[in-house]
């Protein structure tokens, strides 16, 4: 029987300025808390506070809408500023209908809006971006919390995502750094050696909604701690969450 | 800021026999693993246990493949058998194409071979299929639980989905009772006082997942015991985790 999961809320950081360092701020939130963060333990950040740090917010009143992006917008009943910056973080429109406008980031996401919104965001007419490389971010996270620790936890950025026929947004990780994102079992065997039918676990998504248990989303609680999964946790960054992302020719769905 | 889940693994319940009553045995796990249950907390199941329970075993030797089946199964390399007992449980087939095989079940879940798979399945040939109504069965192993215990937690039954878009799988959850699968945000605002992006949040969803962090597939550990979402537990049964199907007029994505 494994151990215990457990999973800490870091709240008290604080609404996020841009190029703050994002892994000094939970070194201290979680010191603060009387928690202390250890090399089998994995931080979640909130992408918002992410992109806040990285600047990756937008004033909608500075952005001149292309006429696709207008016409987009008026079929969908949205912002063309809005469009506008989704389409700038846009690879590929995988659904433009009925309101919805879901792409693929240039980062490989496939999500609504490429993620772009409102919520969180201090000052009325800003938006926040995701980042532009959330594993990147993840790393660069991670090694602030090395300088200001001495440790190395894993480190997951989270968002919310809506899911095809599943009502409802459950978090996952965009972005990871010193964590298996993926669990590979092709090949292990059952209890009675059979092979499992479970091939690969994502268990940096499962963390990243663990994490969203203990976050509120109107309190500015951007972080948690998650431990007992050091099992999970690598010395190196390693691929980071790009490890989750599906490619087109390998998927059903598209 | 909010409290820490814990997610604690129930093991040592042993192989389950057909009859078997799930919650009282996952109360006497928790005895065993010093652990008492408590009307704040969630019940983890694993879909393979509370199949078993329910007898939802099948042995292919005795499966006669229709014309149909055999078609199918010519055309996706696999065993006509498995793909009868597929098409068994299919209220529509969503996809099915390179070897897989993706349907809507008659109780509205979509996956990959209606859920049905051999691992930790004793017995060679044969596999289990979903619980026919997980909604039920979480209701019946919450009755057994507050007969055992004299407490009513929130019961989720979990099993490990694919998802489009993304690699690997993540436990969601089939069936509840007891527990707000979906927490509505909508109408609620931020700490800026703006509207939320993140709308709806599939707490059950996430809780699956998060129970699927302590549990190793290998081992037999079908159950665990979640604490500190005591706000997302209620006295009534309620709709259960069929309030996560997303009617297929409303999604974008079939």
């Amino acid at each position: 029987m494994s151990a215990p999961v457990i999973v800490v809320p870091l709240g008290g950081i604080g609404e996020i300025a841009e190029g703050a360092r994002i892994g000094e701020l939970i070194a201290a939130a979680a010191t603060g808390g009387g928690e202390e963060i250890g090399d089998r333990d994995v931080v979640v950040v909130s992408q918002k506070a992410v992109s806040k740090a990285e600047g990756r917010v937008r004033d909608l009143a500075a952005v001149a809408p292309s006429p696709r992006a207008r016409e987009l917008a008026a079929a969908l009943d949205k912002d063309p500023r809005l469009v506008e910056l989704i389409l700038g973080e846009t690879r590929r429109v995988v659904r433009a209908e009925r309101g919805v406008l879901i792409v693929e980031t240039a980062s490989g996401l496939v999500c609504a809006n490429a993620g772009i919104d409102a919520s969180n965001v201090p000052d009325a007419g800003r938006v926040a971006l995701l980042p532009a490389d959330p594993d990147a971010s993840a790393r660069r996270i991670r090694s602030e919390l090395r300088a200001a620790t001495g440790t190395a936890p894993g480190v997951v950025v989270a968002d919310s995502f809506g899911r095809p026929w599943r009502v409802g947004q459950v978090d996952v990780a965009i972005g990871s750094a010193g964590i298996l994102a993926l669990d590979d079992w092709r090949g292990r065997r059952d209890r009675g050696g059979r092979e499992l039918a479970a091939t690969a676990i994502a268990i940096a998504d499962e963390v990243a909604a663990a994490a969203d248990l203990v976050r509120d989303k109107a309190s500015g609680t951007p972080a948690a701690l998650v431990r007992g999964l050091g099992r999970h946790v690598t010395a190196e960054d390693g691929p980071g969450a790009a490890a989750l992302l599906r490619a087109e020719a390998d998927d059903l769905f598209r």
